[in-house]
């Protein structure tokens, strides 16, 4: 099957924003087992789009073509497609009255724009769009069978997910990812050197701040044999497999021993909590967080004592152990967790360089706290502070905290 | 000018890696005023590479073509160029005594690939890569002009800059964004239709939460007449022009007043902190946040009366309003800033439905709260929180908070 990504718009065009959805597109094909023949960008220009559509109608089988079906003028994808396909228009009342359901659950007024958004290229079958209103549609250009797919990441992740992947499954493909925090990209190289891989194939990806590792194979026991020694080579730095999240491995055991958390933030400002609170049902095992920037709110809130900052310093592992142990304290938590650090760019100084970071974790057993000192920009500090906090988290909690 | 972008690669077109090469690309073209036609993608098959070319020749003047330069047997850029272009290939010296130079240089021992490097199609005109060891080349397509380049972002960039910008250097293009938080696409567009928008290009981009509208024109004064008009109609639904963010533009106000901030968070579980703290120099203005997720927290570290909680619910204005009196009172802050709400999936009733949001700003003049609806995941409904308690903060710190 020949297949091809058609991304739409100037802002993607223009490089305003990254084509993440021909990333992702391209990455959920080869999921499915299928190679990509090649990818377009073409801007909002509607000749433009119409002369992309003829030569994918003559080049290949099957297109994704994502983005131009929003309410605006510089939305004319529709428009693109029926002429690409010598059809005319017509309102699909069906999509209309979906889109006017929409407008009125929300109680948001309806513009005239929106019903155009329901003018669909006669022939086309139409594809529902249940997270927002523009609604898909599929239709053949020359021999080509044309999926046409909003350019709203999530729209899109959803509706080919639902809509268009089942028509591209071939032999299916057993896939696993193992998550990886902790190890650089270029260890887990040296340390899967040598991996008698048989037919599996292994991919690595770095998705900062973790590394993916990702096996595929046509033979599920296969894949499971090269998993089992994948993880005999990386041990506890493999957090989590697929879909997982860190903080969804942290929340699943503190679930599964009925435990609760507080939290001690200073450097990554509230980032724990927020990365915690993403995860459905987190209020059952999160009793609350004090981000404690100003060092009177490390005392007064957390308890920490103000001769532990006078002689270590707001940013020491004295510091982090008695915010997370406040942060226990103050919660009524089964365990406490705690992270400070200089995120920068200003704050530095010779003895305690921009990156320098201190984080603890409080639990029944006692409390234990890591230093890392990690380069980088202030976004990129706070984040691999909040991973490396939880992280210790989960290492505690599955008793391979090591020394 | 009809400018192409080719990207080569399977890791691109696989998804592994964001094609951050065209982003990058199309944003320098904007810069230098030119509009590019389409990009292209294509994977590491010689064919398929030639193909794209030949295509490439036929319809642009201008192209760049980055990847597929390096040593190993996936490269085959250069010898699909020289295909397309219907002429040898022969080995070009100067290239190869660099290549030597390079490795001799750091050191390294040269291999046969190396070499291979060096064999540019006949009539090519070699580019040097002064931070790597492929060198690009300039060739024609047809009648159409292409430079091709590394695909290491860091090598391509510094090529782009020194040998293919002053190639395309037009009359510089002025362009505006202006950031809007609160007014939907379709709502936008509403309001300016009708904006006689002159010589001034109007694009709408949806960066959720919030959309972008960009002004692009080669006249200053034309461009600042459009963006006065587009300020009218949208008013203070615009909170920042250009790189803004929601969390600078709040920081700088409550830095130009020489104001302090204290945050009480419930739904949003640290994300407005985070947020806030993403800004360098966050620590002048903010003192600290208290993610109360259990009731007994709202009471005990932010002095929410059990009676307000037991009477309006915790999901409500009434406590919205106390946790932000408590953050301002807790954290010795002149404004306190607060959300309170259900972000689902669970925890929703008929009247307190799934995205039922309160948040609330407590200042020297006063306390306001407001409180939205809004539909969706948990993830969405904490973003939309966080941004809309932002967004409250600005409009009072502006003066603009309205009913």
């Amino acid at each position: 099957m020949r297949i091809v990504i058609l991304t739409i718009g100037d802002e993607v065009l223009r490089g305003d924003v990254v084509d993440t959805n021909a990333a992702w597109l391209g990455s959920r094909l080869s999921e499915l087992g299928r190679i990509l023949l090649a990818r377009v960008s073409v801007g909002d220009a509607v000749d433009d789009i119409v002369r992309a559509l003829v030569e994918i109608g003559a080049r290949a089988d099957f297109a994704i073509v994502s983005g131009g079906l929003g309410p605006t003028e510089d939305d004319r994808t529709t428009e693109a497609a029926a002429r690409a396909a010598r059809v005319g228009r017509c309102l699909h009342e069906p999509s209309l009255a979906c889109i006017r359901e929409r407008f009125s659950r929300l109680g948001l007024a309806m513009t005239p724009n929106n019903v155009g958004q329901a003018m669909l290229p006669d022939g086309a079958d139409p594809l529902p769009n249940d997270c927002g209103t523009a609604p898909g549609f599929a239709l053949h250009i020359g021999a080509c069978r044309c999926y046409f797919l909003p350019g709203v990441p999530r729209e899109m992740r959803a509706m080919f997910d639902a809509l268009v992947a089942p028509a591209l499954a071939g032999a299916p493909l057993h896939t696993r990812t193992l998550h990886v925090f902790g190890m650089g990209e270029s260890h887990i190289d040296h340390a899967l050197r040598d991996l008698d891989a048989g037919s599996v194939e292994v991919h690595y990806q770095t998705r900062f701040p973790e590394n993916l590792v990702k096996l595929v194979s046509r033979e599920a026991a296969e894949l499971a044999r090269v998993e089992a020694e994948v993880r005999r080579r990386l041990g506890g730095a493999i957090y989590g497999i697929d879909g997982d999240t860190l903080a969804a491995a942290v929340g699943r055991e503190l679930r599964a021993r009925g435990a609760t958390l507080g939290i001690g933030e200073s450097c990554t400002g509230g980032l724990v909590g927020h990365l915690l609170t993403e995860v459905p049902g987190s209020s059952d095992i999160l009793r609350g967080a004090v981000v404690a920037y100003a060092n009177e709110a490390k005392q007064a809130l957390l308890g920490v004592p103000e001769k532990t900052i006078e002689r270590h310093g707001a940013v020491s592992a004295q510091t982090a152990i008695a915010m997370a142990e406040g942060a226990q304290r103050a919660f009524l938590a089964t365990f406490g967790l705690a992270t400070t650090g200089i995120a920068g760019p200003g704050g530095g100084s010779d003895e305690k360089p921009v990156g320098t970071l201190h984080f603890a974790v409080a639990g029944p057993d006692g409390t234990v706290a890591r230093h890392r000192l990690y380069p980088g920009e202030r976004e990129r500090i706070k984040l691999l502070c909040a991973w490396s906090a939880l992280s210790l988290l989960l290492r505690v909690l599955r008793g391979d905290a090591g020394s």
